[in-house]
């Protein structure tokens, strides 16, 4: 759902004059009434597999065991009193919890004692619309478990569980920061499927405009630009918060696994590349859609002057004719209308030839305007 | 109350000459009238709390209890007695009481024997207008004292005195660190405040000029423009600010306080990037409007040219019939008026279902300058 | 072959949900059906050099002789299980294959054990059509050892080839590493042939703006516009490449190369400003046809308020000769009518001269919508 | 006195050729001939203060006493001579004196043994013709003697003097590069002067192009932009100087002196961000000044295209009624030629009752173009 | 002489395919012809000065004395034998004489074994063409030898020459490094020259375009473009030899030397800022050329409206008494022509009036477009 920038920041200046780690709800609101949060819960080792949905009550008498891999994940995070005794449960810090019912953060990461935070977003690319919208999604990852929240219920990251049921899978040999990866993995993939939306509408525009410019062009390149920025602010900082995560200074990530962040670091720079070439290419459009404006009015003044040019001085010459002169030439001759209505005819006959040679009347003429719809 | 930008530069041009330290009030004069600066103190532990108004005379005094935090907040600045009493008293560089008393300076951090020095500023914004305000917070931290100056008695820290006088919170449990913490945490709320002020005016103005392009979406892009230019320079150097707290060199701050200070730049990191956005769309904005511009002289020129062009025939053929040749068709037989007319509204007709079928008459043209008011 | 940049994109998202190191060709298909890909060996010391052509199971029963050095090159990677086995064969790491597969990778150097992994990209010019396209060059430099995969089977490679060939050159007698380094020089080489013809095409559309802006010059400054984005994103990533290869952290290549490699480096710099400064040339070109397109509005307008001021006058001595006031002067009289017409032609010749002497009646009135083509 | 970019460079110039350390004046020579230059000498310590008048004889027997401290400031540097005795009197590098004779500098600081040398400018501000002058201040810093050389003799430095004079003035107690310290503040203490008229220029330009622009609006631009360009160039390299002189490697600034330093360089940055923030207005109003010139053509083809529907009808009726036809309606009544007229009025009424509700008519074309001027 | 860009490009492209260090001239065939390249010698020691010619012969049986200072200028690099010469007898690296060969080479500096290797450019300015041309300067540094090689034989390092003529010369006293240092600081000061007829044009320009802005302009702006970005291309990159000089890192230069090379240092970074608001202003001329392209426009279309203005309502009159109505008023007097003609002249005089009052006709109308030439 596309929600407006002023919107989220209504939102946020809910939060004036609390305390810091209050836990306020900001989000879709729409989210709150339909679904309820629920959890996930994954525990894997590379031979067992145990999965099932906990309660608030499960997780109060919920007791992870060390020797196991564990992921939960919150579908929607609305659920104030729930997000609370997650936090209570793992010992998270209250800004975690903060952060994570605020779902309007800038992708970071946070590392604390024993776990690290990461902030990031998944986007969904509206075709019709021309337009993007995106959750939030919240990890906590520690030794062995990792916590993920995703703002609404959506099925993103089912591949990554299909993978973890398939018995033989490298990704349950290995720990949960693999996992994590994995998740990250998921998230920038689907960030190409929306730069795919969006590269298409624009060669479409751009085709469009150089052949057949039209005033809503305007409005398209403009929503393709809000659309690359909102893209752009949630992957420059995920560069940065993956160059953290490469860098490793926690040691929460294992040796092998660092190759594989530097997998999905080298896709976000591959991503920030093709954005940007977009973005000058809707800059470029810009420019071309005023200059066709320009010919445009060149088109039409040049209407304007051929038409004057055609009737003017056929006008003149009815004008002459119409003078109440006594002597005058032509008009006691019999044929003299027919000399007169002649005279005009080639006049405007020779117009027509010089400006067909300086290409001023042509097909463009003619069709130019078809375009203006 | 806004300021233009010269009148702040006049007020500093009146100091050239002096020597540094020279305590004099640059600021708004307005303010030194009504309201006398006063000194609100607020001594607590954990457990205690005592608050009372300073006057100068208690000032002199006075004598900090070592085992207690201290909170001295001046309402107004521009008692220059009452700031230079305040220096002496807790020992400060003549140049810290001299930005003090100069109310226009850039957001900043200096670190002085035994305490640090904050410049920030809070900021108001005026939907009328569109306009923004605002008033300069000076801050002194040291071990177990914290000394606030504003410029103007707002209530701007109103919600942390609550948060304090509460006998449990955590606030009163912790350090000044954290009070000073607390009041920048409460400034940059106001920010988005604001942001959200200027983005919804922004949106409006970007859907005004999308549809219904006015003269006056010139002066208010201009406008919006300027605020955010204000914005921008207190939010930036607050950034770097908070980098120098982060840093912690002096180790004024405890170490769990530093998450929160980390949380506070995150918001400054956002609201950059908000701010950014909102000037990129003040960019695109300017380009609509100046193809609107264009676009409107060709909705124009087309009027011309199609009026032209429906009138120019007809005023022919009325001056070929006008013709005095004493042998011309029709001229003798009864209805010959009336296939002349008949003429002329045939040509014009058909013309404009030319217009028509290439869209040049069309709704637009009946419309399309309504926006003009 | 030019490919847009959405299709590009859609092969990328082909891979969504895929576990990291899955193995799928992403590239042009077409080259898949047409040729075979195949193994081109090459074994050589300062004294002798063997060259064959492998099958697949040739390299399943290849040992190479660690005290010759290799050069195995892959012509077309759209075989997965070649590709594969060459992975075994040689240890790769599974995202080294990923990479090589997919031929849309951005430039990028990485470092395994035992190996640096290398991509670089190809780029051919096309004269015609002002567009770039080109191929995905990975290498694998070890001790002893070189790999290179190339997208398609061009004979980019055949002068190092020939080089390799000469008993006594220079390249015999140096490592795998000095090899490495003449294919990087070869495929640098390249960019400056299209460089080249990019700045023809560049210099030529100047010219022909400067002096004969027609429509068409807008599409082609944009063409130049897309290949020289292309070149850039290509070369950008290559520059660092070239630098992480001079640091030489791995050691893997002698000091006596790194001043070839410096060489390399510096003509990628040389390329980047060449390239930078066509960019400059072709923004000021798209000025520049902005203001030819104001002019010919101006000329334009110039002939419409010509002709309007030529025949106005004259219509309106017409119009005064046919009024039918009753007494009028030299309507009786004999010469009247010559009279009338002798005024209108001295107006009309003393219009043109003064329009003459302001310049607005010129050659240029004459030819300049010739241009117009 | 405002000095073509181009007429300093040609004095630059003069120098090709020459041997580094040739001692030739560059700059206003009109200085040359008015004023003689000379060297006015403080000695001071905390009790004594002595003031005098240096003749070049004076200055060959002057021995400066050590536990003193001494300032030597030489108005105007055209007297070759007298430069160079000084710089032999302080033992000065010929570098150093051929870049206090050459006015044209760029500030600078650069480390010498047993002393630093600065290069500064002065700037004044001519509100009349919205442009700015400027003057170079050199300064040689040792342990106990500060040199200081005006281009001209300006009274620039009288405040700083009249300090010294106060019996009881801290500058008296302090060193030499305390004094320093306060000559560099007043330099950028005149720095806001400027800056001041050159916003006031800047807002009353902004307020006349949004209310009533003007062809000479274009010029003021492009005039301040002027202005703004080389105080910038002025201040951009003295913030460095004084990053340099904070670090304080050669210790000739006592540690008290280091906060001054500090607060003017936070003066320099504030200077430089409001400087920024003009800029950016004065990009603004040329957006600005441009749609108003576009706004304007619409309105005279308003203007022409109204005058045209109001008078094609009215005309083509008089045509109607010119024509020679035997049988026509009207015009044998006695009332006909009435009704006629009252046709034509009834049809422009009607047009201009219908460009009223649409704007096209309205107080703006009938002022619209007083601006003009 | 002017090349033009794809002009050199050609001759890289030539080397395409060739091993590195081919021994190839790339640059301007014609020099190749008219002048063969020769040898000068100078081998002084602070009392002694050896001024010859070296033939090719001379070359191989010359042995260097260590205990002289040694330079060797070669004029003209077109002859590949005696550059291999060259190489063999100081023990040049292939690379640097390929560098040498290729006159297209960017400024840059290469540390070798026992010496630096140096590019740098001389730039000419042709006044008449407002074009720059350049030759290349390749220096090699060694412990007591320099050596020079100029692209064309120009007179371009007689002043140093000279100064090495002149016995007592500081410049024969010192060691080689301050001989190049004297070398650089020529070519630098040649920039300024350069610098000068830009900037001189670069005004002239502006003035022009201010008061009479013709097409030619553009053209203009543009060819200034050019020449400033190819300054650019070759001072950047000299800043930064410059900055590696300075760092001194293997030791070739003398410490008196350093403060020399400081001051080349400063004077680049001045040239960069001047070239640089050069630029800024030619990206503002651009702007008031397209204001003014605007305004005539404006102009143009405000004659056409004033014509329009002041025959149509008599054009309407004359019409009105053509009217055939048996009925008419004024008609039957003697004198209804006269006040018809009345009444036509006093309408076109209340439009003047009215038009003069609001500006549209004065003599901005008759004299505007003169400029137009």
């Amino acid at each position: 759902m596309k929600k407006s920038r002023s919107h989220k920041l209504k939102k946020l200046s809910k939060k004036i004059g609390m305390p810091p780690g209050s836990l306020v709800y900001i989000g879709n609101t729409e989210a709150t009434v339909t679904n309820k949060p629920r959890i996930s819960k994954m525990v894997y080792t590379a031979d067992t597999l145990e999965e099932c949905v906990l309660t608030e009550e499960d997780l109060a008498n919920f007791i992870p065991d060390p020797s196991k891999k564990l992921w939960l994940n919150m579908h929607g995070v609305h659920d104030i009193n729930l997000v609370k005794r997650m936090g209570e449960h793992f010992n998270l810090h209250p800004l975690v919890l903060e952060d994570i019912l605020n779902t309007e953060q800038r992708p970071k990461v946070d590392e604390f004692d024993g776990y690290l935070f990461l902030e990031t977003r998944h986007f969904y690319y509206d075709v019709e619309t021309m337009s993007a919208s995106s959750e939030q999604i919240s990890m906590v990852l520690g030794e062995n478990f990792l916590l993920t929240f995703q703002e609404r219920s959506t099925g993103a990251f089912e591949p990554v569980r299909e993978r973890l049921r398939a018995s033989k899978a490298q990704i349950r040999a290995l720990g949960v920061d693999y996992l994590a990866y994995a998740l990250l993995d998921s998230v920038v993939d689907r960030y190409f499927h929306v730069l795919e939306g969006v590269s298409e509408a624009s060669e479409n525009l751009e085709q469009q405009i150089l052949t057949r410019p039209s005033n809503s062009d305007l409005q398209n390149i403009h929503q393709l630009k809000h659309v690359s920025i909102e893209l752009r602010r949630a992957v420059w900082p995920l560069r940065e918060v993956l160059n953290v995560l490469i860098r490793n200074e926690k040691g929460l990530f294992k040796p092998a696994t660092l190759p594989y962040l530097r997998d999905v670091y080298d896709h976000t720079i591959s991503f920030i590349e093709s954005l940007e070439s977009i973005r000058d290419s809707l800059v470029g459009m810009m420019d071309i859609y005023m200059a066709s404006m320009s010919q445009r009015v060149n088109l039409e003044l040049r209407a304007l002057t051929v038409v004057t040019m055609l009737f003017m001085p056929a006008t003149l010459i009815t004008g002459v004719f119409g003078m109440n002169f006594d002597y005058m030439p032509w008009l006691k001759h019999h044929d003299g209308f027919w000399w007169a209505m002649g005279l005009m005819f080639s006049i405007a006959n020779i117009m027509l030839l010089i400006f067909w040679r300086r290409q001023w009347v042509n097909k463009s003429i003619f069709s130019a305007d078809e375009h203006n719809k």
